[in-house]
Protein backbone atom coordinates (compact mmCIF):
# COMPACT_ATOMS: atom_id res chain seq x y z
CA UNK A 1 0.00 0.00 0.00
CA UNK A 2 1.69 3.54 -1.46
CA UNK A 3 1.50 6.47 0.72
CA UNK A 4 -1.00 7.79 -1.59
CA UNK A 5 -3.24 4.76 -0.90
CA UNK A 6 -3.23 5.26 2.83
CA UNK A 7 -4.10 8.68 2.59
CA UNK A 8 -6.87 8.14 0.12
CA UNK A 9 -8.31 5.70 2.39
CA UNK A 10 -8.56 8.11 5.22
CA UNK A 11 -9.89 11.25 3.56
CA UNK A 12 -12.82 8.60 2.24
CA UNK A 13 -13.31 7.16 5.70
CA UNK A 14 -13.21 10.59 7.13
CA UNK A 15 -15.70 11.44 4.95
CA UNK A 16 -17.61 9.02 5.61
CA UNK A 17 -17.45 8.91 9.32
CA UNK A 18 -18.23 12.74 8.96
CA UNK A 19 -21.78 12.07 6.65
CA UNK A 20 -23.03 9.48 9.12
CA UNK A 21 -22.85 11.60 12.09
CA UNK A 22 -23.81 15.07 10.48
CA UNK A 23 -27.20 12.43 9.47
CA UNK A 24 -27.28 10.87 13.47
CA UNK A 25 -27.30 14.30 14.77
CA UNK A 26 -29.38 15.99 12.65
CA UNK A 27 -32.10 18.27 14.48
CA UNK A 28 -30.35 17.67 17.57
CA UNK A 29 -29.24 21.36 18.39
CA UNK A 30 -26.06 22.37 20.23
CA UNK A 31 -22.52 23.88 18.54
CA UNK A 32 -20.52 21.52 16.15
CA UNK A 33 -16.89 21.70 17.50
CA UNK A 34 -13.99 21.01 14.76
CA UNK A 35 -10.50 20.08 16.51
CA UNK A 36 -7.97 21.26 14.26
CA UNK A 37 -8.70 23.58 10.97
CA UNK A 38 -5.66 22.48 9.21
CA UNK A 39 -5.91 23.00 5.15
CA UNK A 40 -9.73 23.58 6.03
CA UNK A 41 -11.23 20.78 3.97
CA UNK A 42 -13.26 19.08 6.56
CA UNK A 43 -14.44 22.00 7.68
CA UNK A 44 -15.82 22.88 4.26
CA UNK A 45 -17.42 19.93 4.35
CA UNK A 46 -19.20 20.26 7.56
CA UNK A 47 -20.40 23.84 7.14
CA UNK A 48 -21.73 22.51 3.68
CA UNK A 49 -23.58 19.77 4.41
CA UNK A 50 -24.66 21.18 7.76
CA UNK A 51 -25.37 25.02 6.58
CA UNK A 52 -27.72 25.45 9.40
CA UNK A 53 -25.46 24.42 12.30
CA UNK A 54 -23.05 26.45 14.16
CA UNK A 55 -19.60 25.40 13.45
CA UNK A 56 -16.57 26.60 16.29
CA UNK A 57 -13.03 25.92 14.64
CA UNK A 58 -10.39 25.24 17.39
CA UNK A 59 -7.00 25.74 16.06
CA UNK A 60 -3.50 26.60 17.51
CA UNK A 61 -2.21 28.74 14.05
CA UNK A 62 -5.05 29.26 11.52
CA UNK A 63 -3.45 28.39 7.82
CA UNK A 64 -6.06 27.37 6.27
CA UNK A 65 -6.81 27.48 2.41
CA UNK A 66 -8.81 31.49 2.24
CA UNK A 67 -11.92 29.24 0.58
CA UNK A 68 -12.47 28.05 4.26
CA UNK A 69 -11.29 29.85 6.74
CA UNK A 70 -14.48 30.63 9.53
CA UNK A 71 -15.13 33.71 10.57
CA UNK A 72 -12.87 34.92 13.60
CA UNK A 73 -16.13 34.84 16.24
CA UNK A 74 -16.02 31.47 15.27
CA UNK A 75 -12.53 30.45 15.75
CA UNK A 76 -11.36 29.47 19.02
CA UNK A 77 -7.61 30.55 19.03
CA UNK A 78 -5.13 28.65 21.22
CA UNK A 79 -4.02 24.86 22.34
CA UNK A 80 -7.03 22.82 22.97
CA UNK A 81 -5.53 21.86 26.25
CA UNK A 82 -6.21 24.97 27.07
CA UNK A 83 -9.15 26.43 24.89
CA UNK A 84 -11.29 23.07 25.71
CA UNK A 85 -11.88 22.98 28.97
CA UNK A 86 -12.61 27.11 28.66
CA UNK A 87 -14.78 26.09 26.35
CA UNK A 88 -16.80 23.89 28.36
CA UNK A 89 -17.76 26.37 31.11
CA UNK A 90 -18.57 28.67 27.93
CA UNK A 91 -21.08 25.91 26.60
CA UNK A 92 -21.41 23.74 29.03
CA UNK A 93 -22.27 19.91 27.60
CA UNK A 94 -24.06 20.73 25.07
CA UNK A 95 -21.92 19.77 21.91
CA UNK A 96 -23.85 17.37 19.25
CA UNK A 97 -20.86 16.74 16.95
CA UNK A 98 -16.94 17.01 17.84
CA UNK A 99 -14.48 16.03 14.80
CA UNK A 100 -10.93 15.91 15.67
CA UNK A 101 -7.74 15.85 13.23
CA UNK A 102 -5.31 16.58 15.22
CA UNK A 103 -2.56 14.52 14.69
CA UNK A 104 0.62 14.87 12.79
CA UNK A 105 3.47 12.46 11.15
CA UNK A 106 4.34 10.44 14.50
CA UNK A 107 1.98 7.95 15.57
CA UNK A 108 3.13 7.67 18.93
CA UNK A 109 3.01 11.04 19.74
CA UNK A 110 -0.78 10.99 18.48
CA UNK A 111 -1.35 8.46 20.84
CA UNK A 112 0.15 9.94 23.71
CA UNK A 113 -1.63 13.52 22.15
CA UNK A 114 -5.15 11.57 22.20
CA UNK A 115 -4.94 10.41 25.68
CA UNK A 116 -4.27 13.82 26.89
CA UNK A 117 -7.29 15.47 24.97
CA UNK A 118 -9.91 12.40 25.20
CA UNK A 119 -10.94 13.35 29.24
CA UNK A 120 -11.07 17.31 27.97
CA UNK A 121 -13.69 16.35 24.76
CA UNK A 122 -15.48 13.78 26.70
CA UNK A 123 -17.83 16.49 29.21
CA UNK A 124 -18.52 18.65 26.16
CA UNK A 125 -20.48 16.14 24.49
CA UNK A 126 -24.86 16.32 24.90
CA UNK A 127 -26.23 13.20 25.39
CA UNK A 128 -26.49 11.79 21.94
CA UNK A 129 -23.64 13.52 20.56
CA UNK A 130 -21.63 11.93 18.32
CA UNK A 131 -17.69 12.39 18.52
CA UNK A 132 -15.60 11.42 15.26
CA UNK A 133 -11.89 11.04 15.34
CA UNK A 134 -8.83 9.76 12.72
CA UNK A 135 -7.22 8.59 15.88
CA UNK A 136 -8.06 6.02 18.48
CA UNK A 137 -9.69 7.87 21.62
CA UNK A 138 -9.61 6.91 25.06
CA UNK A 139 -12.90 7.75 26.80
CA UNK A 140 -14.37 6.87 29.89
CA UNK A 141 -18.36 7.02 29.57
CA UNK A 142 -18.62 7.63 25.35
CA UNK A 143 -19.41 4.44 23.51
CA UNK A 144 -17.78 3.51 20.63
CA UNK A 145 -19.85 3.19 17.29
CA UNK A 146 -19.56 0.82 14.50
CA UNK A 147 -18.15 2.94 11.03
CA UNK A 148 -19.69 2.96 8.38
CA UNK A 149 -19.20 0.28 5.31
CA UNK A 150 -17.90 3.11 3.09
CA UNK A 151 -14.87 3.64 5.84
CA UNK A 152 -11.62 1.33 6.02
CA UNK A 153 -11.22 0.23 10.09
CA UNK A 154 -8.63 1.79 11.94
CA UNK A 155 -9.33 5.14 9.87
CA UNK A 156 -11.69 6.57 11.96
CA UNK A 157 -13.41 6.30 15.34
CA UNK A 158 -17.43 7.53 15.99
CA UNK A 159 -18.10 7.46 19.57
CA UNK A 160 -21.36 8.29 20.97
CA UNK A 161 -22.43 9.64 24.71
CA UNK A 162 -25.50 7.69 25.41
CA UNK A 163 -26.19 9.11 28.99
CA UNK B 1 -19.47 19.88 -3.95
CA UNK B 2 -17.34 20.34 -0.66
CA UNK B 3 -13.19 21.08 -0.52
CA UNK B 4 -13.25 17.76 1.02
CA UNK B 5 -14.90 16.52 -1.96
CA UNK B 6 -13.36 17.64 -4.60
CA UNK B 7 -9.64 16.64 -3.27
CA UNK B 8 -10.93 13.07 -2.80
CA UNK B 9 -11.58 13.49 -6.24
CA UNK B 10 -8.43 14.54 -7.37
CA UNK B 11 -6.67 12.10 -5.35
CA UNK B 12 -8.76 9.46 -6.01
CA UNK B 13 -8.82 10.28 -10.40
CA UNK B 14 -4.65 10.98 -10.12
CA UNK B 15 -4.13 7.50 -8.81
CA UNK B 16 -6.66 5.80 -11.18
CA UNK B 17 -4.73 7.47 -14.06
CA UNK B 18 -1.01 6.30 -12.53
CA UNK B 19 -2.42 3.19 -12.70
CA UNK B 20 -3.77 2.82 -16.07
CA UNK B 21 -0.42 4.50 -17.52
CA UNK B 22 1.70 2.04 -15.11
CA UNK B 23 0.08 -0.73 -16.51
CA UNK B 24 -0.05 0.78 -20.20
CA UNK B 25 3.82 1.09 -20.32
CA UNK B 26 4.79 -1.93 -18.85
CA UNK B 27 8.19 -3.26 -20.62
CA UNK B 28 8.68 -0.40 -22.86
CA UNK B 29 11.33 0.74 -20.67
CA UNK B 30 13.33 4.06 -20.34
CA UNK B 31 13.07 6.73 -17.47
CA UNK B 32 9.95 7.77 -15.37
CA UNK B 33 9.75 11.59 -14.81
CA UNK B 34 7.78 12.46 -11.46
CA UNK B 35 7.37 16.43 -12.15
CA UNK B 36 7.01 17.69 -9.14
CA UNK B 37 7.40 15.65 -5.46
CA UNK B 38 5.18 17.91 -2.83
CA UNK B 39 4.52 15.78 -0.06
CA UNK B 40 5.54 12.37 -1.69
CA UNK B 41 2.91 10.38 -1.82
CA UNK B 42 2.44 9.89 -5.91
CA UNK B 43 6.03 9.38 -6.01
CA UNK B 44 5.59 6.75 -3.32
CA UNK B 45 2.96 5.33 -5.27
CA UNK B 46 4.87 5.42 -8.89
CA UNK B 47 7.87 3.50 -7.49
CA UNK B 48 5.64 1.33 -4.51
CA UNK B 49 3.83 -0.01 -8.21
CA UNK B 50 7.25 -0.16 -10.48
CA UNK B 51 10.29 -1.28 -7.85
CA UNK B 52 11.91 -1.85 -11.65
CA UNK B 53 11.81 1.62 -13.25
CA UNK B 54 14.11 4.66 -13.02
CA UNK B 55 12.34 7.33 -11.62
CA UNK B 56 13.57 10.65 -11.67
CA UNK B 57 11.82 13.61 -9.64
CA UNK B 58 11.88 17.43 -10.56
CA UNK B 59 11.72 19.67 -7.61
CA UNK B 60 12.71 23.21 -6.98
CA UNK B 61 12.67 22.56 -3.27
CA UNK B 62 12.33 19.13 -1.53
CA UNK B 63 10.04 19.37 1.41
CA UNK B 64 8.56 15.92 1.08
CA UNK B 65 7.77 13.22 4.12
CA UNK B 66 11.06 11.90 4.76
CA UNK B 67 9.37 8.51 3.91
CA UNK B 68 9.15 9.26 0.65
CA UNK B 69 12.05 11.56 -0.37
CA UNK B 70 13.73 10.26 -3.50
CA UNK B 71 17.17 9.72 -3.50
CA UNK B 72 19.64 12.62 -4.37
CA UNK B 73 21.36 11.46 -7.50
CA UNK B 74 17.32 10.87 -9.13
CA UNK B 75 16.61 14.66 -7.82
CA UNK B 76 16.64 17.07 -10.52
CA UNK B 77 16.59 20.10 -8.71
CA UNK B 78 15.86 23.74 -9.60
CA UNK B 79 12.44 25.02 -11.94
CA UNK B 80 11.28 22.63 -14.46
CA UNK B 81 11.31 25.74 -17.26
CA UNK B 82 15.31 25.13 -16.76
CA UNK B 83 15.33 21.64 -15.70
CA UNK B 84 13.10 19.83 -18.62
CA UNK B 85 15.61 21.11 -21.35
CA UNK B 86 18.65 20.72 -19.94
CA UNK B 87 16.84 16.88 -19.23
CA UNK B 88 16.16 16.37 -22.91
CA UNK B 89 19.39 17.09 -23.83
CA UNK B 90 20.57 14.16 -21.50
CA UNK B 91 17.96 11.40 -21.69
CA UNK B 92 16.73 12.34 -25.48
CA UNK B 93 12.83 11.40 -26.35
CA UNK B 94 13.27 8.35 -24.34
CA UNK B 95 10.27 8.81 -21.18
CA UNK B 96 7.79 5.90 -21.28
CA UNK B 97 6.41 7.86 -18.40
CA UNK B 98 6.25 11.76 -17.56
CA UNK B 99 3.89 12.53 -14.12
CA UNK B 100 3.06 15.94 -13.54
CA UNK B 101 1.04 17.20 -10.79
CA UNK B 102 2.77 20.90 -10.71
CA UNK B 103 -0.27 23.22 -10.41
CA UNK B 104 -1.18 25.56 -7.03
CA UNK B 105 -4.51 26.98 -6.26
CA UNK B 106 -4.82 30.12 -8.80
CA UNK B 107 -6.60 28.40 -11.74
CA UNK B 108 -5.37 30.99 -14.01
CA UNK B 109 -1.68 30.76 -12.94
CA UNK B 110 -1.90 27.07 -13.61
CA UNK B 111 -3.46 27.40 -17.22
CA UNK B 112 -0.59 29.55 -18.13
CA UNK B 113 2.19 26.98 -16.62
CA UNK B 114 0.96 23.91 -18.06
CA UNK B 115 0.85 26.46 -21.59
CA UNK B 116 4.54 27.47 -20.80
CA UNK B 117 5.86 23.19 -20.07
CA UNK B 118 3.72 21.66 -22.36
CA UNK B 119 5.93 22.44 -25.29
CA UNK B 120 9.41 21.43 -22.79
CA UNK B 121 7.18 18.24 -21.56
CA UNK B 122 6.49 16.61 -25.41
CA UNK B 123 9.60 16.17 -26.71
CA UNK B 124 10.63 14.05 -24.04
CA UNK B 125 8.24 11.23 -24.69
CA UNK B 126 9.35 7.97 -26.34
CA UNK B 127 6.78 6.96 -28.96
CA UNK B 128 4.05 5.17 -27.09
CA UNK B 129 4.77 7.11 -23.55
CA UNK B 130 2.41 8.26 -21.99
CA UNK B 131 1.68 11.73 -19.98
CA UNK B 132 -0.73 11.84 -16.94
CA UNK B 133 -1.39 15.67 -15.57
CA UNK B 134 -3.61 17.29 -13.10
CA UNK B 135 -3.72 19.84 -15.23
CA UNK B 136 -5.06 20.26 -19.11
CA UNK B 137 -2.07 20.27 -21.24
CA UNK B 138 -1.30 22.19 -24.34
CA UNK B 139 0.78 19.75 -26.49
CA UNK B 140 0.56 20.00 -30.41
CA UNK B 141 1.63 16.25 -31.40
CA UNK B 142 0.03 14.35 -27.83
CA UNK B 143 -3.07 12.32 -28.27
CA UNK B 144 -5.65 12.87 -25.26
CA UNK B 145 -6.52 9.09 -24.02
CA UNK B 146 -10.17 8.68 -22.37
CA UNK B 147 -9.09 8.60 -18.97
CA UNK B 148 -10.34 5.11 -16.34
CA UNK B 149 -13.52 4.76 -15.41
CA UNK B 150 -12.87 5.15 -12.17
CA UNK B 151 -11.07 8.42 -12.86
CA UNK B 152 -13.68 11.81 -12.75
CA UNK B 153 -13.62 13.57 -15.92
CA UNK B 154 -11.68 17.03 -15.82
CA UNK B 155 -9.34 16.18 -12.62
CA UNK B 156 -6.83 14.39 -14.35
CA UNK B 157 -5.72 13.93 -18.07
CA UNK B 158 -3.81 11.23 -20.02
CA UNK B 159 -1.52 12.07 -23.03
CA UNK B 160 0.12 9.65 -25.48
CA UNK B 161 3.13 9.98 -27.96
CA UNK B 162 1.71 8.17 -31.35
CA UNK B 163 4.46 9.15 -33.76
C1 LIG C 1 -4.17 17.37 10.06
S1 LIG C 1 -4.54 19.04 10.30
C2 LIG C 1 -6.27 19.10 10.09
C3 LIG C 1 -6.70 18.91 8.66
C4 LIG C 1 -8.18 19.19 8.39
N1 LIG C 1 -9.03 18.17 8.96
C5 LIG C 1 -8.45 19.30 6.90
O1 LIG C 1 -9.25 18.52 6.38
O2 LIG C 1 -7.88 20.18 6.24
C6 LIG C 1 -4.25 19.25 12.03
C7 LIG C 1 -4.41 20.66 12.57
O3 LIG C 1 -4.49 20.60 13.99
C8 LIG C 1 -3.82 21.68 14.56
N2 LIG C 1 -3.37 21.30 15.92
C9 LIG C 1 -2.56 20.28 16.25
N3 LIG C 1 -2.37 20.22 17.58
C10 LIG C 1 -3.09 21.25 18.11
C11 LIG C 1 -3.29 21.72 19.44
N4 LIG C 1 -2.69 21.14 20.50
N5 LIG C 1 -4.10 22.78 19.61
C12 LIG C 1 -4.70 23.38 18.55
N6 LIG C 1 -4.55 22.98 17.30
C13 LIG C 1 -3.74 21.93 17.07
C14 LIG C 1 -2.65 21.93 13.63
O4 LIG C 1 -2.20 23.27 13.73
C15 LIG C 1 -3.25 21.58 12.26
O5 LIG C 1 -3.73 22.73 11.64
NI1 LIG D 1 3.68 0.54 1.14
NI1 LIG E 1 -19.01 23.59 -2.65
Amino acid sequence: MSRLDVFINRMVSQRACLDYAIDATTGMGGPVFELGLGNGRTFDHLRERMPEREIYVFERKVESNPASTPDEDMTILGDVRETLPQALKRFGPTAQLVHADLGGHNLEKNVLFAKTISPLIEPMLAVGGLMVSSDRMFFENLTEQPIPDTAIQGRCFIYRRDI
